[in-house]
């Protein structure tokens, strides 16, 4: 690791130019920290042996420490602090390109991120996590939300001292204004305690620059469509035969298929695996070394082709990252709702689409025939296409199609942000989740375990995490809109199999354009000419849903 | 990572068992480093896809400057000087056990190793290591010498500046004797060079305390008796039939048969891996987490298992390291050669026995039936011993048999270290070499790359790393009598397939005495009250190969 022993009175005669390359160098080091980071976390999923759990514990967090140390070095503050001081006197732009202008916005963000927090509170964080995720596991196999309720409670405080502290770094704008209006209006002083603009501080943790004031307006207008979306698809009473995609489908087969839909969407196996874990994922060690995985089920053979082509999807964006810029935060996926919207766009709008199936179910023939799979043989690549795409409410989100999913997450949106600021308590949440499952999708909840404490998030203190799920469709059809237009004829490629036009496509427009916007909503502003639009969302639902379930 | 900001002024007041404690904590640290280190190495043989290459360099070196941060760190330097201060005042054996006095030692040794290399050679090293592996793999390709010549000249020169900086560092003291000694006899001034004792401070790197001049006795005697008893079974002109160990050998019930053997041994899976890989090796990334590799050759049974059966003993040392100091230096194998003398132990001893094969025959027979195996289908135990147990004198070190074995060690030896000690030339090896194996094992060499580019060890700066494999040998002999004498009717067990007697012995005898005594002589000493002996090792081959070819 280099250290720079200048101290900040030398870097004033330094050049901008030389600045930046020192920057860079700490930067890359950083980048290289977070790479052996990830190699852990997916040798622990994939590979690790049992036993080895305490001592893996032990080199993450010496890991941790040494990347935190990097992180907020002084020497990397001073540099930061310079250059910002440079902006006031010359103009960066005639030095610096505008990706590294953005290494520098985005690291300035980070280092003010990762040093406002005091150690302890970080600390206190990573005790909670562990010890929450053990509490929260008991208590969803008894079903007792007692159990759990304490932690969410400390994690709750916490989260508001980690918000606050935000509040204070200067990189947390918009959710100071928030805050500072909802003070001004209550009258508070000094000292009075006041939530309000909290949840977009953590919201911006894992959707850069989102505001939390559009979000809430494209997630009502979902409420007021969807759920009669559900009523009526309900109302009709039909589901299409779908016995093909249950049976005995053997886990060798499936594999090789697998991997041969992966391979042939684009994912580069000489810089990538695919195995397989208990939770599908996907870490990107580096664009180079992207490892993904997935699992398969003997009885139902939707669930490991889906979740492979959901993965591919993150990793084609993690494999088509900047070359230019690797091992830099511009090369960084702009948000945790951009890198959703790749894993969904080929999810959803190829691998959940009629030409996908046109090209894929022949393959899928070749792979399963015999006895068990006689009417798997005969049948067409449209009644494939209906049967894939079933619509039916259920309690577990990770299990939800496309139409239900939304409204998951709006419950989660709505309760946890109601929590962090003040205007429910952790008592109500078992009440508030059912009353929305009730109101949203029909659903009487019976146990906590399928209704509040199905999910880990909170037990972790991933607190403004869920929305970018629902974020992630939305940009995922929009930006496959903006393809469409771009790309003749796309429908006939993907029937044929020729996925390198839509790789392309997304690799220049999304996966190479890393961390250069601001938000995701710049990027589709810049790519569509059109802010992010639930009414996009809702037209694609309703269209194909309607078709599907003639309504 | 703990940084200790105390100065060694106030450590001044601290006791000796809170000094110990502060730097038992560092030692951590920079253990768990180490672990990460070996799991970046591991993924890199076993997992990691090809265009990975140039980013992992990348990462390994930050976590290698790191280490080498902590590992050097002034901290550290200072606790391990306070403690060497109150040696003088205070008896610290009655404050710490044996185990906590020896990683003091190890880390005040390591300490000063590291720290005495200025940080430019440590760099030429790695960037020759690097440059001069490419240039012999095409060296060997062509088998041109000529083109690895300049690359050793320059390993010579730089390995001569760091046995130079290690016999100041304090902690080679043997080095610096045998130096002072042969200046003083030669009657040399202050700054005119002389190499002697440079080759016993590169030899100590790999083999902890061993003395050089206790090699050469024991390696003279080796030639004395080894060659002629080479040159008895090559006058024998017979070989047994060994036709079963060739012929098809299907790779997956070659895994199966392999996983069945290591776990039979005592491999522990649920702490540990069995991989494959191009090279076969052992990586003891921690206690908890031990993987190891081998590799399958379809027209040869005998190179999967007898690998298998090596890199287990490899394993069941880094397994069976003393719970109690886990992460620390005492934990750590005693020496290369006490390491390898586990590996050849459980392949010669146990795996090239009788007793073992009438164990495991009837296994091998279950795993490989059909029209392909039916000679192995009446093989004897007693057959497929002598068959296995071949001695054919050839060119390539890691095909040897374990007669031979030695012969390619000591010429490597002998030559190594004239060169570095300036007794022969860089350009007169290759002719050097031919005359050893004329000499040792009757072969004429006709290519240097049968000849002395075969190896990678030069290329890499591993000079004094050959002996260890013979030093291993030997003690594989004399612990394995001292296990015969300690536990009742060993072969019989062997023979049943019950290994955990010897197992065990092994892990309270060797492996949890880690790092405790000062070489792997002393170990043997304690174990068995005599020295290494070449001549226990020299009637074990006599013995059994009088036998098997009826000398």
């Amino acid at each position: 690791m280099t250290v720079l022993a200048k101290s900040s009175a030398e870097l004033g005669s330094e050049s901008a130019r030389s600045l930046y390359e020192k920057l860079s160098v700490r930067l890359k080091d950083i980048g290289h920290l977070k790479s052996i980071s990830g190699l852990l976390q997916w040798d622990q999923e994939v590979m690790m042996p049992p036993k080895a759990a305490a001592a893996r514990a032990m080199q993450s967090s010496v890991l941790a420490g040494l990347t935190h140390e990097a992180q907020t070095s002084p020497v990397l503050g001073s540099i930061l602090e310079e250059l910002e001081k440079r902006k006031q006197t010359e103009d960066l732009s005639k030095v610096l390109n505008p990706y590294e202008l953005a290494n520098i916005r985005i690291a300035r963000h980070r280092y003010k991120e990762e040093t406002v927090l005091p150690a302890e509170l970080v600390k206190a964080c990573a005790v909670l996590d562990s010890e929450a995720a053990g509490a929260w596991a008991q208590a969803r196999k008894e079903s007792d939300y007692s159990k759990f309720a304490p932690y969410l409670e400390e994690h709750v405080k916490l989260l508001r001292q980690k918000a606050s502290y935000r509040l204070k770094s200067g990189v947390y704008e918009e959710a100071r204004k928030i805050n500072e209006k909802a003070r001004a209006s209550l009258g508070l002083k000094e000292g009075e305690p006041c939530y309000k603009g909290y949840y977009q501080a953590l919201l911006n943790t894992y959707e850069a620059g989102f505001k939390d004031e559009q979000l809430q307006v494209l997630f009502n207008d979902l409420k007021e469509n969807i759920v009669p979306l559900i009523a009526k698809i309900k109302a009709k009473n039909f589901q299409h035969d779908n016995s093909y995609i249950e049976g005995d489908f053997d886990v060798e087969k499936q594999t090789a298929f697998s991997h041969r839909i992966s391979k042939e969407i684009g994912f580069d196996t000489e810089g990538g695996r695919l195995d397989v874990s208990v939770h599908p994922f996907t870490s990107g060690i580096h664009p180079s070394d992207v490892r993904m995985t997935t699992r398969y089920t003997i009885n139902n053979f939707q669930e490991g082709i889906t979740g492979t082509i959901h993965e591919t999807g993150h990793s084609l964006y993690e494999q088509g990252r900047n070359k230019e810029y690797h091992d830099l935060p511009i090369s960084d996926a702009l948000s945790m709702g951009v890198h959703e919207s790749q894993s969904l766009l080929w999810e959803r709008m190829v691998g959940l689409s009629k030409p996908f199936w046109e090209y894929a179910l022949p393959i899928l023939k070749e792979h399963f025939q015999g006895p068990s799979h006689e009417k798997l043989q005969t049948v067409t690549p449209e009644e494939y296409y209906k049967a894939f795409n079933r619509v039916e409410p259920g309690f577990i989100r990770i299990e939800a199609d496309e139409v239900c999913y939304p409204m998951h997450i709006i419950t989660r949106y709505e309760i946890e942000k109601a929590l962090v600021e003040g205007d429910i308590t952790v008592a109500e949440v078992p009440g508030v989740w059912n009353a929305k499952y009730k109101e949203y999708l029909g659903l009487e909840v019976k146990e906590d375990r399928q209704g509040c404490l199905q999910d880990t998030h909170w037990a972790l203190g991933l607190i403004g995490y869920f929305p970018t799920y629902t974020l992630g469709s939305i940009y995922a059809v929009q930006i496959f809109n903006a393809a469409k237009e771009a790309i003749p004829n796309l429908d006939q490629h993907i029937a044929k199999g020729e996925f390198h036009v839509l790789k392309k496509w997304l690799n220049e427009n999304i996966h190479e354009q890393g961390s250069l916007r601001e938000s995701g909503d710049d990027l589709i502003k810049d790519l569509t000419g059109k802010s992010l639009d639930s009414k996009i969302y809702v037209r694609y639902l309703t269209e194909k849903y309607s078709e599907i379930y003639d309504l």
